[in-house]
């Protein structure tokens, strides 16, 4: 017991954070905030065959990549999670991850819901975070104002929203992202990051079943 | 599943926060800077039958009262868990916890680590936090700072202290309590706080048990 206390004052084990949600509901938003603010955790970044949109930088949103090189990847085991979402391909690297781990970095995964679901399976001992919109409604308006999907795809995804929000029993914890509020939700999710630090049973992340 | 989504907006479950540790560790420090900053808790004051020490207001501090009125209050079942610490009573009224939690306020209980044993077992979903020290040397340091103990009542003290820190798994929580740095404690304490209040599953406190 006395190896235990000494254990949790070292501070040792990274915590491994997915964070998920429906689309539009502010992922990208919250994570570029974070990073911005020098908030320490290694954040991860999510290869995909999706065109870039005005302002992404290549690398730091995303790292975008052919159709063909993210076959090779699917094929040589090198994503921890991959997707195919409306069309497009999403996957996260698994490579940085372990990396990051293995020198006792917190790590924070952004991934849609069914990622989140893929990721469960694996790495239960992750800290799962659903970021909600205050409303699917509300979700359908910031879908709009994106201007990046036609009427069909909003549509879409927003059937899909309702179908997501029903996963929430799957997560460890909901951020509410309220418009405006960006900074709110930030500082719920870093809260949740030193609550798990101080856990009692803390979580251990085996990077080896990646 | 939607209902569900509903409540946790409302955010209308009460806390029961159960603070704890060895005795010296800075329980009440930390209480009465959370209190003095305004932090919005219920903050029960625990009667006791020991005698003031300087600066102590009564009602605030603690609730002093007589052998004979603590007597009664025990036979009237009227503490929630009270315990005969080196020779001194020490008890947690029910009643008041029992009004803030019905107003939805989260309230906050200072005990020591035997108490929170008692309460463990009557509330198990209350949020359990082990206030811990550096190391127990550090403890020590810090009592005999406080000089309100003879060398005799010292040696106990620790050697309890010892006990105490293998209550640890008991507890959901650890938050180290360095010198100097209060507030680093309490910012871990707050970050808790508000991280449970984003759990999916949440802990729902039924009074009625009490």
């Amino acid at each position: 017991m006395a190896v235990k206390y000494h254990r949790l004052k070292n501070e040792k084990n990274p915590l491994l954070i997915i964070l998920s949600g429906p689309s539009g509901v502010g992922k990208d938003a919250v994570l570029s905030r974070m990073k911005e603010s020098g908030y320490p955790l290694y954040y991860t970044v999510t290869a995909t065959t999706r065109p870039r949109r005005p302002g992404e930088v290549d690398g730091v949103d995303y790292l975008f990549i052919s159709q063909e090189k993210f076959a090779e990847m699917i094929r040589n085991g090198e994503f921890l999670e991959w997707a195919n979402v409306y069309g497009n391909l999403y996957g996260v690297p698994k490579k940085p991850v372990k990396q990051a781990l293995a020198s006792s970095q917190d790590v924070i995964i952004k991934v849609d819901v069914q990622g989140a679901t893929t990721i469960k399976n694996i790495l239960p001992q992750a800290v799962f975070i659903f970021l909600a919109p205050p409303s699917v409604e509300e979700l359908y308006q910031r879908l709009k104002e994106r201007k990046t999907e036609s009427t069909a795809e909003l549509e879409l995804r927003l059937r899909k929203a309702r179908q997501e929000m029903e996963s929430l029993s799957l997560f460890d914890y909901v951020v509410v992202n309220y418009r405006d509020k960006v900074d709110l939700a930030i500082s719920q999710i870093q809260a949740i990051i030193t609550a798990e630090k101080c856990r009692v049973n803390q979580r251990i992340i085996n990077p080896e079943v990646m």
